[in-house]
């Protein structure tokens, strides 16, 4: 079942990039749930190719359909499936692409463990098959907002090398929606567009980090041994293509910290753990940050292996994001979303 | 199924650390591979409690007893369940603790969400519980020798401020295990023993980073969409208690790069993406790196909640590891080869 | 994951009768499989509605549409996922349903356990789902026809008080399909189709039985403890709607035989077993039968309860069929071979 | 995961019959569950060995030790371990089997797959390991007891040719453990006792029919689509190594009906459908019974296929159960009670 994920509630993907549709099924959800399809569709819009000029410039709508498991706008207790069309799909820009593996894509990768590879936009391996994670993560905040307050947020911490001046949490994380680079600091978010611009111009690319954080979660989600609240997290991000890594809370600045420094006395809400302790969330903030790679994608000339073995220089044709971050927060939301939600089902037992 | 972990070939835990046993049953291994104990037992010996003076002082030899799935030495396809007994638990150390929720442990959030805490040494929380994935690991490891090349190895790369001089790749890891800190540069290893003592002496702890590399993984290991090879093995690593960051391959590191510059042509083996492209083992060495927050138990005097909603200061007692790094690398090792092992056996229908 | 069946060989089934479509995804199914479409057009026409005067008459040509996982008409190891249109829902017909329960129907039970139900044609619990299930049964019977030989193969065994004369196992099955109602004797078949346009002109129903046979099954298929090739069959088949019992080979017969009798020394082909022993294929044809309970819905008034908790007596309006099983036998077939692939797959590492 | 079962509550069985302990791990049931030891040991004691001169004399107190997951007699959340050591194996008896394949049993089909035999007793593949099921099925039973009024009994309603002469509702199941048959007729039960005897002295076997009952299951439990409760039921029992099939409520005597007379209309209590529609319990008594095999092993000389291909004339020696009928009542029950359990799990976000 390596297309779905979750315990209780589960999302199956399917779909290619240059198919007729993407889509998802979403499973476990309980019944009476009002799904919002207003709500859904903003956050596809947040997602969606060609929202900003910093963005590649395929066009695609997003509007999706939902072919089951809705009744009079309540959820009925059956799965809900969910369509989103392709439709600005260009495949011929990939016919000058079917007998090269672009470097850091799928396509070497695929073609040595299926033998059989749908080089139409990365086929199934495409950023774009996301469509349907943030549909379906709609849907669990939907549930989230029904049955608690937990609230899940993300923004960009910086891309490339111009980062927040402050530690990420210290931003009102609602000002990165005022921007196209979704970064909650005005100034940093004019410089990333001004860079985000240039390296597009030079047919280059550039990563970022992705900061999320999750208000208000109870105590008490998370299941150890192994469905630890930061296992499923850190499984969940690590699905989102470029993500090269993830830490919680002070994470990897945890080493330069002695135990009497780091430890969190759930008093002074020090937080170095990020919300999460034994796999548990502890009632503090939930905390973790995602190093996204640059763009695999780039217009400039590489040297690249072919599929006889030999290599070629190749400048990759087709429409690309010189930066993924901006259309990657909601991705992350929608994961951390859906997490947290299966969490939240999975917890109801001890609710007493 | 909290405390399963893996696909085809699944580990279920069991035990506590003050219980008569821990255990684990390891399900799903293909019959007719070699049970070689004394390779287990090794394996357990570089993991267990007071195998040196930088180390917990508990005396446990983890001796292990399988008592199913192995018949004349080989596996029969049936599940190999293994005990290990717990002989140096000392519980009347945790009356004292009965009240109190030591910072950074599952103390407050267990008893939040269960509303029944075992608090003899952290009971199903203790990090002796990974005794048993390591005697897993290992029957994992002797699956993977039998049916492929691919190695797991693990080392100490930082202790707090003490770090490798050279980037991590650079050096022999096998001499890692020529010191009681498990680190691959003697000098290096030195200081960071001295550090250790330090620490120790001052009833204080410190964290680090650990880094594990897979060489020889046939290409194709890893099922998109969701069990992606680095989302499994993140997963797997954020089961361990005290990790709070994984990267792989440049990493956090990746984002101060230009496409141009990160992008991996399969070619010069530059291995910015450690070994997994679109979560496929791409024939490079995998590699990735783990933050080990410093060990919560400190002896040092604490302000901690208690369970009638109070503060109060408490000094630990009991016998603690004032860094978990050097007895964290087998288990390190251990997780990595179970989830290897799984993907070789996911990967068998491709095999053709 | 209620709406996914498999281990290895994943369905996950979505839509209602009414909606626009319903579907199936197809996960793990191994790359480089010939997806024939005329093929499996050929069992959802066994399947499909209005195929002869004995089943419903809505008009469903079932002309599914692949969205995803093929390329180039082999599978590419991506998930598969099938619309199938509905395009002749009458839903006027159940507006006077809306407010009763169908006796034998999901109605009631529904209500209770989700407050939300999709009355419509049953919606979710419409037998209509099934069409999926074929489409899915199909590419898992070119995946078995691929790599084995291993043929799966269905037939009405009795209908009503019209039994076949002889044992199921003494018939030439081909012949099944030489008829509407899909038994191997052209006289009880004969006898069948006088029986049910009777039942059908009354107003009333029929059940009956199915028998199914799975030749050429290599021994070894299926995996203890829990995981038995008849316990998997035994789910797959209680899935279906009507079905009310199965028994493997002499089944409740086998509780008339002395030990003596009833052993299968494996050299005698007595097959009491029906070719599974301990959960295992034995070598023997695999053959089960399964009980189907008479159609629920009938035109005959009945007594019913209603949203209000009264009872009223009311005569079901649409179209449906007055026997099920001629309809059904595509379905346990389908069934069937999703379960022998899936155990083929899991069986794939102890090959050697 | 072959060995697991369940959904929410899990339970994992390992062990074999000559080894040094059968054992189960349960996994998912919630904190604070009495556990009461007095009550498992009972469920244990009825079916442990020995225990009437109707079943084999292999002697075990089956005596259980609780390893984890049950602090101050209450679960913790943890996983439940349970260890039952086996004491009075007999290996010496199965050293002339060592090269024969005992009709009916998993000999032969375990050699071919796994080519490599525990032949001790079974090893593996032996109903002794039904004892670790039936300690988990007391937990089970303690979770419903705690938290609904769920009632599952079983009992015996023919063995051979001898069955009760009234439907098997009709009888005051409570009867049945008063004799050593486990039947709740004393007439019906005498006449099996000596025919049991009869049997056991003529060395041969017989099988029978069991019924199984659960009384006060909520409306709703069941989660369709394919995790309908008949279907989860339908695994579990067909789990059980003598079973040969099941049927719910009228089951294949519902063939014989009408819809009109088969359906009903849950007023009238006529409950054809045994509890379960559409795969959803309706409020009616769950009532589904069992066809076992005779017992495989017997003692009258046998053909036999051995390792090598040919036939030789078998007697088997050891102690056997010439009908395990009785013993098996108990194994019903727990594997009823894990499934309720769960499902009651399952159903808790749905109760509002």
């Amino acid at each position: 079942m390596a297309n779905t994920f979750g315990n209780q509630l589960t999302i199956t993907s399917f779909g290619e990039s240059h198919g007729p549709f993407i889509g998802v099924v979403i499973d476990g959800l309980p019944s009476n749930i009002f799904i919002d399809t207003v709500f859904i569709q903003k956050a596809l819009d947040r997602r969606k190719p060609g929202q900003s000029n910093l963005t590649t410039q395929r066009q695609e709508s997003d509007v999706f359909q939902i072919v089951s498991g809705v009744f009079n706008e309540y959820s009925t207790g059956s799965p809900i499936a969910i369509l989103i069309p392709n439709k600005d799909a260009l495949s011929k820009d990939y016919e000058a692409l079917k007998n090269v593996y672009r470097p850091g894509h799928a396509d070497f990768v695929y073609d040595k463990k299926y033998g059989n590879r749908d080089y139409k936009g990365g086929g199934r391996s495409s950023a774009r098959i996301t469509a349907g994670w943030v549909a379906a993560g709609a849907i669990a905040s939907l549930y989230l907002k029904t049955v608690s307050n937990i609230e899940v947020k993300a923004m960009v911490s910086s891309i490339y090398n111009i980062a927040l001046p402050k530690p990420y949490d210290q931003y009102d994380w609602n000002n990165a929606e005022n921007n196209a680079v979704r970064c909650p600091d005005p100034d940093t978010a004019d410089a990333m567009e001004t860079l985000i611009e240039r390296i597009k111009m030079e047919g280059n690319s550039v990563g970022g980090t992705i900061a999320c954080k999750i208000k208000n979660a109870p105590i008490g989600l998370g299941e150890p041994l192994f469905n630890k609240l930061n296992a499923e997290l850190a499984k969940a991000m690590l699905s989102i293509n470029a993500v090269k890594g993830i830490q919680f809370g002070s994470g990897f600045d945890s080493t330069q910290l002695l135990g009497s420094q780091n430890n969190d006395n759930l008093d002074n809400h020090s937080n170095h753990d990020g919300g999460i302790t034994a796999g548990i969330s502890n009632g503090e903030t939930i905390l973790f940050e995602l190093a996204f790679k640059p763009t695999s994608s780039i217009s400039i000339p590489q040297t690249m292996l072919n599929t006889t073995g030999d290599t070629e220089t190749v400048s990759i044709p087709g429409r690309h994001d010189p930066c993924v971050l901006p259309r990657a927060v909601p991705i992350v939301e929608a994961m951390a979303a859906l997490v947290l939600a299966d969490h939240y089902l999975l917890n109801l037992k001890y609710l007493k």
